[in-house]
């Protein structure tokens, strides 16, 4: 099957975690509620295990399961390769598949490294040109409020931006005795809340503010040290950061504070950002993802103030396709949204973004925090 | 297929609107989330024009289509009808089908009269001898947030319960040249913004107080007489309450306030429920459908308050089969955990809730409150 | 000393618990940020009991006592009565004052009784032909955001005024065990939560529509019949209202609702109104007094929100005299505003408002929700 | 008249601007609700036009005047200086009321350099062996939710602290023709968000966490450089910081973030703490000031949320001298709350807090926010 066959194109995943599962519900939902060019086959399932990964397919609707990547990425049932696993075999799975001519949906954040990123957006590059198309999937940008708040901003709604200050604040690693996981090992995630956390809030600002940060200066802290292993046996080492905290400059000026934690105890996924224009300012908040607070610094004094626009009238960026206004969309339709972005710009024969360029300079981003707290918090340039 | 064969569930869905969209998502999608003792299996999609029934089943994945209804309830692949049509044929269909000895699941309000609730409460009683299950499609109750509060409630958390006020604020018939809808006329709907948003405060505050009213005082009343018909051209009558006001009592003597409107400028699903009992209060409103408030008299004065509860922990109603703290559900989920309730009783052999008889003491309230408005506003008992 | 000395103007104050020390802090504050005609000069408190009087007087900042309150109507000293006593003394006070040729500030509700009532509004209305003024305390039109919102209402920005509803919550009663106090004892007191917090938003939403109730229809419930006496001995009876619920419609064809009650568990002073119109809604709530949520039905939907006015502004009601944008006003701030409108209307020669004429027609509608209440709930026209 | 006498103690006040207003109103008022050892007297305004001096007196309620701080200083009639001028004159007016001993209330930031901060609290020292009493004015550590707050930090209910983060957002610059004020010219303001708001943030957070910042890295921008001159003429240059942000690090090893800025359009006194420990969190905005947010960890996961403390009842911190639970304080009775502390320490024989000890520190945070952000934002230490 080919995806010019006007009827479907086949999916390959590898992974069948949390974001597996999330995944998979988009692939499997996107057509139901947009007209898509050609609908998503969910075609294979890729996992070490095989038991557990031919679970996860029979649990999620994927027609067959390989435990070798390579043989799934090589599989002509599949025409784009969706990368769930942690950071570490993001580089060398996408590599492969770009060479094969697959279309690449990666997860965030692109790569451990950003001698890996480098690889990846070289290969994209050089990919687009044979016309096989690479996303990041940084899905912050497909909650609608935050597609709205980008629109207000490129329609100049806020003026010259001058303050950004985002927050990524979680409480699961509050408690001392919570166990080890893969995401608190700096070889398999690269980083601790700075990559998990802190990645989305600098794409989702530097989206919105439709810029790049150019410096930053940072402090990165890990409160508890040694945790039980998975298993409930010996303690072992935490060996990323627990929180970070940077702010920076964007290239137009702006000033910017960044905060990322897992250890804010009371916030469960406390993602939120505030921006302030010459014009005007917007607030959001994802554990109230429907709604955009918007001041319009144009309105005379007296009446004005930062205003609740509930995102879910027909007009918003891909609300047309759910419910009445003032029925709420939750966490999965980000993905819902992201694969109908991938799939269309596929048939439409154009690049998609976030790109993996766009994921090599978060990693720049990222990395440059990791040099400024090692370095004293000295403020830190951004390679281009 | 059989439902005793230990895979598949056969369901035939009467109407695909917006409620028939909505359905077909919850089941197709029940299963991936939720341990399913059967798989629902979208045979059959009901709709009166074959064309654009045969566009809504591709699009909502059913297998086939059927343009008598008759032949769907008949159908050996439909072991579940689902009624989603205007509230003037429920009964027909619904008793069609547990006659058929299908199970139904028939959207709210059960119907558009008391006698024809009376019938079908009548017909589903008969059928549950028959095990023969039924079950009307009140999807509040399948918030989590509602689902925990009942819990709180039987819990004992609020103790006595005191006052009860529910309102239901919509804004879409605003404007004076919104078109007609069968919404609008009282031979399709039965009534206004009673039947159609009433009926689920009804239903929420009993369900959550875990009694009845027992009699009403009521105001009803219609802004906009006349509007545009649906294609455009004369003006057609409205009539339908556009806002229906009234108190009551519940049997254990709490105070109850309901509201609802389309005319509420501002708000688009406006739904909200607060209650006070002699030891706790708790507050809920849809736009924010993954919150409880929750205020706890047992706490010292001085640091007593309504606490913000993000519905979204493993351990809360449904919420486990979904993600991680923090991440919000939205209007949909509230269908696929009907499904998920539903398809459980039927492979238990248990009687769902809320039952016919449920949905025909609604009805009853609905009535009390159009007779007491009918005759200025005096109380008017709930027939039992 | 007279107030035609340009200099100052003498307050009696009949009462000193509550309301006679929030009254104090008006009368002492009033023109050091205000520029006031006259300056109220503190002279004569009025109080039964002498010693508690002198030590009340010394706090408060009054110049001399006096323990029969016709002694202190009488004092060449006072040239304003104000009466902060329970309502079963307003009437004779008030009468006796305005026949003196006395102003009145008279605390809400103005009387017990509608016989009352109209006894008092008529001497106003012949005092009123001798240039002596009165005014029925009604503080919550002083409230800035309030006094606002009337303005936006007036503009026309509201349109056509659909829906009203109105909420006064308290908790103060909620526990069984909380003793006797002259406000549930009806011969002191006239009604329960009606006239203490019925009153309060009864009138704040008449003036905010600008127009008045026709009729209501009324149920009113008291939770708990007997208390322990203030000094902890025996039982006594409650003989008020604990809780009144009531829906109505104004004169323009506004369909509105009320509730009033001590025994919403959380509540401390949850006084909040919101309305309706064909073109906008308001919301105000008292426990975030200095907030106004505006919603501007002619802006576009997808950028359409309530919006939080912070009522802080220069050019807001009342503010400029206070401090810069975002500094907090309290409740004493509407007893300072209050005074300032009399005063200035007393030097005018203008009639304030809110009249007697105001607070009687007030407690016709209190009269009303009573009668209903007797009366089945049945529908009853508000006396002109 | 001496302090001794039982009766009164007089106050000396030098300015009677923004600030003048508000701490006269504090001395007039202090003594009307709490029970005071001796009642302030206002006895002597300082300012330096004769004629807007004696206006300003006459308003405020002031016996007399004073052009020359000197004579101020020296009178026999004052006991307390209160000196609320601009930064730059503190130094030279604290230390020689303090010489002379007069108990000294000074507004922050204690001085414009640490250097004299270091001299001011050198001569408070120095004077306290004489029993010569001195306080800065940081008045948010009597916002009662914030007193509060530290009380329950005090108790242990939120465990280890770790993470802090603080703004102060206003938005009166926001407006590039906005004029000039003392408030932009170093000279006079020794700097600018940062001493203006960022110094409220540092000290209470200190207060707080009950530790301080062992150092920061810090970056300032000023966005407009250039403003019209106070009569409109000329541009004239800015040369203060319009923002600051950094971050820093607590004895406890707490990570703090900060920021301050007049360029948050929408914000209009948005300072804002968060806290966030091991057991508990806090949150706290001063355009809500009577609520404080509590998250305690201690409670069951389903059933845990930020908690809305409306902090008005008796057992708050100086609630119980004001109104019943629910009636909101605002921005002034900080300033009283000030004074009634002030005024009992003198007549307790103790030293008040915050002390000119601790608004040498708070001096010497800002002098290394300064140093970090000339110096590539790298960390710089504080020193002790």
């Amino acid at each position: 099957m080919t995806e010019g066959s006007g009827g479907t194109i086949g999916v390959g995943m590898v992974g069948h975690a949390f974001m597996g599962a999330v995944h998979s519900h988009a692939w499997r939902t996107a057509h139901r509620f947009f007209d898509l060019p050609m609908v998503p086959h969910l075609a294979v399932l890729g996992g070490r295990d095989l038991g557990r990964t031919k679970a996860a397919a029979a649990k999620y609707g994927w027609a067959s399961v390989q435990t070798d990547w390579r043989e799934l990425v090589a599989s002509p049932d599949v025409q784009i390769v969706d990368i769930c696993t942690p950071g570490d075999s993001h580089c060398e799975i996408a590599i492969a598949a770009l060479a094969a001519g697959k279309h690449v949906l990666c997860e965030k954040p692109l790569a451990n490294t950003v001698a890996e990123a480098e690889q990846m957006a070289a290969a994209a590059a050089e990919a687009a040109t044979r016309g096989v198309r690479s996303m990041v999937a940084f899905n912050y940008r497909r909650v609608p409020a935050l597609a709205y708040a980008r629109k207000l901003i490129e329609d100049g709604r806020l003026g010259e931006i001058r303050h950004v200050r985002a927050l990524y604040l979680q409480d699961w690693l509050s408690d001392e005795q919570a166990p080890m996981t893969w995401r608190l090992r700096k070889d398999k995630a690269g980083s601790g809340s700075l990559g998990d956390l802190g990645a989305h809030i600098v794409d989702a600002t530097q989206y919105l503010v439709g810029d790049t940060l150019t410096g930053v200066s940072a402090l990165t802290n890990t409160f508890v040290h040694k945790r039980p292993t998975e298993g409930g046996g010996d303690l072992d080492d935490v060996t990323v950061d627990d929180a970070a905290v940077f702010f920076g400059r964007f290239g137009n000026g702006a000033v910017a504070t960044y905060e990322a934690t897992r250890f804010a105890l009371g916030q469960k996924n406390g993602m939120s950002v505030e921006i302030n224009g010459s014009l005007g300012s917007l607030r959001f908040g994802f554990e109230s993802m429907n709604e955009l607070y918007f001041f319009d610094g144009s309105q005379p004094a007296d009446e004005a103030g930062f205003r609740r626009i509930l995102v879910t009238e027909p007009t918003h960026p891909y609300v047309g396709a759910w419910w009445p206004p003032g029925h709420l969309l939750g966490y999965e339709h980000t993905f819902t949204h992201e694969v109908v972005d991938l799939v269309r710009a596929i048939a439409d024969g154009t690049d998609p973004v976030p790109s993996f360029a766009d994921g090599l300079q978060v990693q720049r981003v990222l990395e440059a925090v990791e040099q400024s707290a090692e370095n004293g918090s000295s403020w830190t340039e951004i390679t281009k």
